[in-house]
């Protein structure tokens, strides 16, 4: 085998390695975004035992999170990647941490769902769903954009968070009128508050992700800029 | 330069890379200290100015992350480590995103203190104070493990993140009784409580940084095992 070959080869393996990783990072990523769906179904027709589903099913979201990271681990070892294979890896190794951790708000949610989000009190769980569903389509695109590694399609993953957000903020206050009218429905609102907050948190995740997939593609990090910069970037 | 030599001379070079990234950590570390100490002694004595300077210098923190988390891509790129190396750098790349959210954290509160935590409201702030100083402990204690790369003294910290949650819960029931008794009192409470979970949150990003220590000691990723499993592992 001449060298032109053997370098072939190489990186064809390393292709074949850099694939395997981006397949699994997807299947982790439909598994968490299943788990949402899933919560927020549960949530909405009180079914405990979806809930109770998705609190079982987070151990396979934590096994994919260290497989995944292994196998990065692994390849940067072996195949002492540079440049942009190397920023790939390490937006990977970022990205499923922030994966991992949206799985825990859909098992977190579920608990309280097993514990009667919702069902106890008069407060309806219909805005709670709508911003549920709001995090899981933030979720969905950010997949989407990570698969194709197409950073306009972050962008406008990263520009969405702050709607998120008002929307939070909308219905933070709504619940707390709920409080102060009827201070007996304190507790339960409380625990509506929490999912709201978790939802909310949800949108930061995808940010995070979405700035993962920026670097990526531009070599910049974008963390800690603004919206206004990260447009004038891209 | 025969061979041995230059291997003696490869390995000093990046010796002094990875200590000096070590050494950044800590720089790191020791400024989120101090804006966590900071914040709290603005919360507890109504000091707005201080609490200013915080979120001020939040943008220190972001810029040491990114820094650090350059350097770290540079030295795999360059440096090609393996094996306890590798394990290292990783370290060291999670670390430093959870000490930019114990800084958020810091900020966050501080945002809070400007708009009136704890004053507006005859709420005592004592509790929070003393939450607060918990998790600070936790967050030197783990960055002393970090420091000396102890397994042992990162599992002690690790261990101690329940009974930063006992506490938090403690206070989450106060607060709630606060609530109940008088409605006006709501939108300051929600606040504190904000607050609270903002420092519990701290504890879990200690818990963290513990299980990447134990990781590097270890080569074992301990992230989704119990206590008694990491327990037993020691």
């Amino acid at each position: 085998m001449d060298k032109l070959n053997l370098d072939k080869h190489i990186s064809g393996q390393f292709n074949a390695e850099i694939n395997f990783v981006r397949n699994q990072i997807m299947v982790m990523g439909g598994l968490v975004e299943q788990q949402l769906r899933d919560v927020i179904k549960a949530m909405a027709t009180h079914d405990v035992e979806l809930a109770q589903q998705v609190a079982r099913r987070d151990n396979k979201v934590n096994s994919l999170e260290v497989k995944i990271d292994e196998e990065c681990t692994r390849i940067i070892a072996k195949r002492q990647p540079a440049a942009s294979d190397l920023r790939l890896i390490m937006a990977i190794v970022k990205t499923i941490a922030d994966l991992e951790r949206i799985g825990d708000v859909a098992k977190n949610v579920a608990r309280m769902v097993e514990n009667g989000l919702g069902k106890r009190s008069n407060i309806s769980v219909a805005s709670l769903e709508t911003l549920g569903e709001h995090s899981v389509k933030m979720l969905h695109d950010v997949l989407d954009s990570f698969a194709r590694m197409d950073d306009e399609a972050a962008f406008v993953v990263h520009r969405e968070d702050e709607k998120l957000d008002k929307e939070y903020e909308r219905l933070f206050r709504e619940l707390m009128t709920y409080m102060m009218e009827d201070p007996r429905s304190i507790p339960n609102v409380l625990d509506a508050l929490n999912a709201a907050r978790c939802f909310e948190r949800v949108g930061d995740r995808c940010q995070n992700i979405a700035e993962y997939v920026i670097y990526f593609v531009r070599g910049k990090d974008v963390r800690h800029l603004g919206t206004d910069e990260i447009a004038e970037l891209l």
